[in-house]
Formats: C-alpha cells, structure tokens, sequence
C-alpha cells in the first residue's frame, strides 16, 4: 500500500530535485576547497561521541565544522559544540533524513571557504537517509558493536550508499561478543572491497588510522579570491 | 522538499487506508480473542532477543506466535524459530516499516483462534513506524542501554506512539554508564505516565515482571465455534 504507483512516482520526483541541488552544492563545495564528509547509523550508535573526537584531533590541523541532523532538540550541536568549532543543528522535525535543501540553507551563513572539512551528521536511522544525496564528497556508514554484526545484511542500501565503514564502541565488544571477522565478512558481502574501521571514541583505539584516511583528499589549487 | 504539499497530500491517503485496514484487523483480533503486541525500536536495541525470551517463556502458557519485520533476510524468523512458536518473516525491500496490508497477507495463512498471544517485530527504526497503526493492541517501544539516555527527547514521536517502554541489555548498564534515571524522566517528559521495563534477555533480570505485564488483557469471553 505504502508504495503503491502514485507515491513511488512522487517519491521519485523528490529525488530527482534533491540529486539536481545536490550535485549544484558537490561543485560549491569542491570550489570552495572544503571536503564535506557525511556520516548515518542507526540512533544510539555513537555518531556525536565519534564527531565530538574527530571534531577535537583533526582542528589541531584543519579549520573544522559540523551539521547535525535531528528530530528535535538541540542537544548535539551544544555537546559538539565543546570541541571549539563551528556546529549547527538542523532539526527536521518528523522527516526521517536531511536533504539537500536542508544541508544548503544550514550552510548559507558560513563562508564555504574558512573551511577545510565540514562534517554533516544525518538523523540517526539506517533507512531513509540511503536515498539522499547531500553533495558530501565521502560518507561514512557507522555500526557499533552493541547493535550485531547481522546489520550489514538487513540494511545492505545504506550500506552500499556509503564510502567506508566505521564500527563504533570497540571497547564494548568483548562484553557484547561481538565478532569483529564476521561484521567485515557481511560488510563485504553487501559492499565488496569496503574499507572497515574499528575504533573506541572512549579509549581512543583506532581514532589515528581513522583521522589519517579522513585527511587523504584532493586539495584543489588555491585560487585567489 | 520531501515535505512539500503534494507528497505530504499522498502521505496522507496512504496513512487514512493504513487506519481503516488495521481498525478492520483489530476488530478480527478481538473477534479471534487474540492479543497482539507490536514491538518498535531502533536496529540493534535487541528486539529479537527480548522477543526470542518472551516466545520461550510464555509459551509454557499461551498460545503464542509472530511477525518480524525486516528490510532484507530472513535471520530473525530463522533464530525465532528455535523457541517452537510458529514464525513467519515479512521482508519490506525499502520500505521503513510494517503496514497494516504486511501484517494481514502475513497473518492470512494462519487461524487466528489458535492464538493467545501474537507479536509483530516492527522494522528497526524510530521514525516511519509511528505512524502506522498494525491493529495491534499493545505497542512497545524498546530502548537499549547502549543508545543513550537522550533518545526519548531526541525521537519524541515512537515514544508517544507506544503504551510502555522497555529497556534492554541491563547487563551492559555499568559497562556504558547508563544512568536510568535520566531515562526514565526523559521517558516521562515525551510520554507521562508511561510505564517502564528494565529487562536483560540475557540475564533474565526483570523478565518476569514484563510477563506479568504482557499476561494481564481482557480475554473475551468464548464463543462456540
């Protein structure tokens, strides 16, 4: 019923629009020389604490940002706000992702240029984001050890949507058990060759080979300006 | 752009068949003298083990079987099954949630007099569930230790649309710090009054109390036939 012809046609119509704004914001972004790097998970799988760490480690080099993606409130741009740069909340009231609308009017304020990575949180759901394109040049689909390693498998779009994997809560996966060889083995499978990192935002393992695949990027040729 | 008038139009067509189906559905439940109870949460919070607990122990006194949703595999149906109780899949593709069109093909096949007890495991999200009544007439919103104490804030609208809370994987509390309190009166703040369950499926803490909870319904009285 839910995906009867007529709102699968509108469905595809909203998308179309959000890919034709998107690609518009891709080309701001690379002008600008800013590396915008997305991240979706499931709600609770410690995106805000990841971002909180990387937001830290990576401003003692590049001029850092974040969009944050939530419901309601505003409790994780205040949180991120901590680490000393610039954040801002969108909250999208009952939508269940961000769109490329929504990433344009949060950026219209900030000068694209003070930054060299800008980071967008999604809303916490391993669904609807899939589908949305946000203009990001990476995205990062996160998995934390508590949630099974079986997610990759029945969530194989949102996986396949992303760039690399990150596992979250490493330091949690003896008391959860978690089989870290089988969480890569489903990974793969849905995505083949997908670039798996175990980390523990709370120990700190893992953070460095992380921030270091996160600072490989084309930097464009300065243009005066 | 995703809530632009004309999709939000659909949106609601679809929701308005969605409500007189699953009237029709509880109505037929009760006729059948079946309690149905639907369980919602994010992918991860440990749906199916509460659910694998629950079917092994009531089945020593109800008659008892269930739905699961998911976007893809039939996993949980499988590892269901090992309980003895009669289990079938629904798989949703892309879709977000169940539906109340899901839930009945899915129940077709099936007596419904020959069941006491029957649980619907919702899709793992914590937005497009909410608004999709299955007919059931009891929903739980399931919240993992692991997820934070924040997410009754954070997605206000599940919360609301469920008459009680449990809260799994205890047996993690000290390991994540999890502050109950806090959950609780975040619980209280989007939904007074709400009751709610801290259980570990895999300790069996609090188990018993849910039971008693779960066992507690008007059986209609039995008419011949």
């Amino acid at each position: 019923m839910s995906s009867g012809p007529r709102i699968v046609e509108v469905r595809e119509r909203v998308l179309k629009q959000n890919d034709l704004l998107a690609r518009e914001l891709r080309r701001e972004f690379r002008r600008a020389g800013v590396q915008v790097i997305s991240l979706v998970s499931s709600p609770g799988s410690g995106k805000t604490a990841l971002l909180e760490q990387l937001l830290t480690r990576l401003r003692r080099t590049y001029r850092v940002g974040a969009l944050v993606g939530d419901l309601a409130t505003d409790n994780d741009a205040a949180r991120l706000q901590s680490s000393g740069a610039p954040v801002k909340q969108i909250t999208t009231g009952t939508i269940c992702h961000l769109d490329a609308t929504m990433v344009s009017n949060a950026v219209s304020a900030w000068t694209l240029r003070d930054f060299d990575l800008l980071f967008i949180e999604n809303v916490g759901n391993l669904v609807c984001p899939s589908s949305y394109d946000l203009g990001e040049s990476l995205r990062i689909v996160v998995l934390s050890v508590t949630e099974g390693e079986d997610k990759p498998l029945k969530y194989p779009t949102i996986f396949n949507s992303a760039d690399i994997a990150v596992i979250t809560k490493m330091d949690l996966a003896g008391a959860v058990e978690f089989d870290f060889e089988s969480a890569h083995r489903n990974i793969q499978t849905v995505c083949p060759g997908m670039s798996v990192y175990p980390v523990s935002a709370k120990t700190g393992v893992g953070m460095e080979v992380l921030i270091q695949r996160l600072s490989q990027w084309e930097r464009p040729a300065q243009t005066a300006g």
